[in-house]
């Protein structure tokens, strides 16, 4: 890192680096510097259980021998004042004679925003707020999203060809992008608490949905939409080593009962949440995702679930890669049902579009969707 | 125009001038400056039967006053050396006793070709090739591909929804892009020599294909590919002062015929290019427009037309247009036919992609196209 970047920048790309590892917790850097702007410490939001930011600065200021009383701390996000795992960091940085603290944004859950600066302030900690605050917020959009509206940040993920196509008729469909490209969505993939998808591209193409391109302290768990539980128990998901979660349909069919009890011999959880149509309440499952911590969730599916997800205006995102190819008609991105108006379409916002090799990325958003 | 400017960097810039203009004439540009640079006159090529750039150039020196014996003069592309419509312009350079000319690009008509540089330097002008040259020919794509293949650089245009729809199931289309992305669709039609649509375009949209979003001094020519005479003699593309061309299958039924003089009344000229299964031929009609001056062809097509054109390995460049938006299935860019493999499809190379109001514009080519 350059020792020129200003301490809330390099909070910011100390954040950065927790980006597959502090899962469910927030990305979150720390750094202490004399009141002339000399590091101290530094530290990012270690694994699950592990040390926060801050903590990690104050042991970096301390291996190095580093006096502290009287320093600023910049922090990306309020420091916690509750007891989680670990202690609270503002009593840390109170402990440890910090003067002032910089930090980006207030705690978005509103059980405990602000806690931390009212402790820090009244121990006579002078505290600033806003610095980094959109870059911050950013990185954390999953997490912001649990802890204000109880659920995920949907990420619907796509790779087509230019002309819309995801797979031939015949469903050939490996590989329309690049390896680069795929490489790119690998690490989407690590960065998310979950991926998602449905019981059709697991009979079709029997996806191990975890992270492999890339190496990663953790896999995302695996999520399947599969209402009649037709995923085989050899499937390939049940490779790798984390939670499988299944979201079913009710039936108290024998052939369904014995199902499931197989699947849950093979470690997965099975969840009923019936909805309209024996299909899974996807809005349901949402909120249960939430509330299991699962942040930010990266959705490959076919073009039924993607549009049933879309129809229910339920995706937040959609992170889209173009091959330079054209395939004609085949599978298309979202099953939308057939429209009568354009104005009946799913309205988007472009957002970053960038080369990948020799393909495109396209992130887009439906408008208002970050609003919350 | 910045007075910074180096002297061919003015050139293509006097060039770009011409692009709505000169038509089926190249775009050139052309600076007289002394030996130290100061510019004594400039042009560029005038419509069709005017002048060209260099003609310009000298008459805006003497308008100045200016002398331009022992001058250099800078051109983007090999001074003619034919008695064309106008008098050849190496002979008017050589005349007015110009001691050195700099030159993007030879002609390249093969006829001609290099007969222009020969004349200039047996008459004891210094002559230099080369800066400019790839400018000069993208700049002239079309004129090149005329001159070298012998016919129109083919630009696919296409206007759809993010997930690759044109048009709902319906047939509604107005508007999935944005006004400032259909102003952009009307400045590339103004550059073309000549729009083609097909007969089903004609009878579903009426569509008028000239130029109205923007002042043009020309409006480029309309071409229909309508095998069987589809058309309606009272199509809005009769509306706008400009040829009509017209390609069809043959055939000697009396109501085909009847159709035939009636849009001939209107001014069309139909043109019988029969090729297999009743069809259109559509590489003789290639051959057949590049014989009649047209350089660019600028296609806005349905899907089925599209897709003949690709698979007759006939396109060169998409020129696509992406809104944000999703409408799940409906009509496609192109009809390719069902695949069975990936490596069936039609590869492409991206070349520029920017941004245009809320739409993105997407320019890619099929590898190679842009080589001969």
């Amino acid at each position: 890192m350059p020792e020129s970047l200003q301490p809330m920048e390099r909070c910011l790309a100390l954040a950065r680096s927790a980006l597959m590892l502090s899962n469910p917790n927030p990305r979150v850097g720390c750094v202490i510097t004399t009141a002339d702007g000399q590091i101290l410490g530094q530290g990012h939001t270690q694994q699950a259980g592990g040390p926060h930011a801050e903590i990690m600065a104050l042991r970096d200021a301390t291996a190095a021998g580093h006096d502290v009383r009287g320093a600023t701390a910049y922090v990306t996000l309020e420091p916690c004042a509750h007891h989680g795992r670990t202690g609270p960091c503002c009593d840390a940085l109170i402990a440890a004679g910090i003067g002032r603290v910089v930090a980006s944004l207030e705690d978005p859950n509103p059980l405990v925003g602000g806690k931390g600066f009212a402790r820090l302030r009244a121990a006579g900690v002078n505290v600033e707020i806003g610095p980094g605050a959109e870059e911050s917020r950013a990185l954390n959009i999953g997490f912001f999203s649990r802890m204000v509206r109880g659920t995920p940040w949907v990420r619907l993920k796509v790779a087509a060809s230019l002309d819309g196509t995801t797979a031939l008729h015949n469903g050939a469909s490996q590989w329309i992008t690049s390896s680069i490209a795929r490489a790119d969505g690998h690490a989407w993939r690590a960065r998310a608490c979950a991926v998602l998808t449905g019981s059709g591209t697991v009979l079709a193409d029997n996806p191990r949905l975890d992270v492999r391109e890339l190496s990663t302290p953790r896999q995302p768990q695996a999520v399947v939409v599969d209402s009649r539980l037709q995923t085989p128990p050899e499937s390939r998901l049940f490779a790798t080593a984390r939670g499988v979660l299944i979201y079913s349909s009710l039936s108290e069919d024998p052939a369904f009962l014995q199902r499931k009890a197989a699947l849950e011999a093979c470690g997965a959880s099975v969840v009923a949440l019936p909805g309209p149509g024996g299909q899974v309440d996807l809005a349901k499952m949402l909120r249960h995702l939430g509330e299991h911590g699962i942040n930010e969730l990266h959705v490959e599916a076919g073009q039924r679930l993607n549009g049933a997800l879309l129809r229910a205006g339920l995706v937040d995102e959609l992170l889209l890669y173009l091959a330079p190819l054209l395939l004609g008609t085949g599978r298309g991105m979202t099953d939308l049902g057939p429209l009568e108006m354009l104005a009946q379409g799913q309205p988007l916002e472009f957002g970053a579009v960038e080369r990948l090799g020799a393909d495109l990325r396209i992130l887009a958003r439906p408008p208002g969707r970050a609003d919350f």
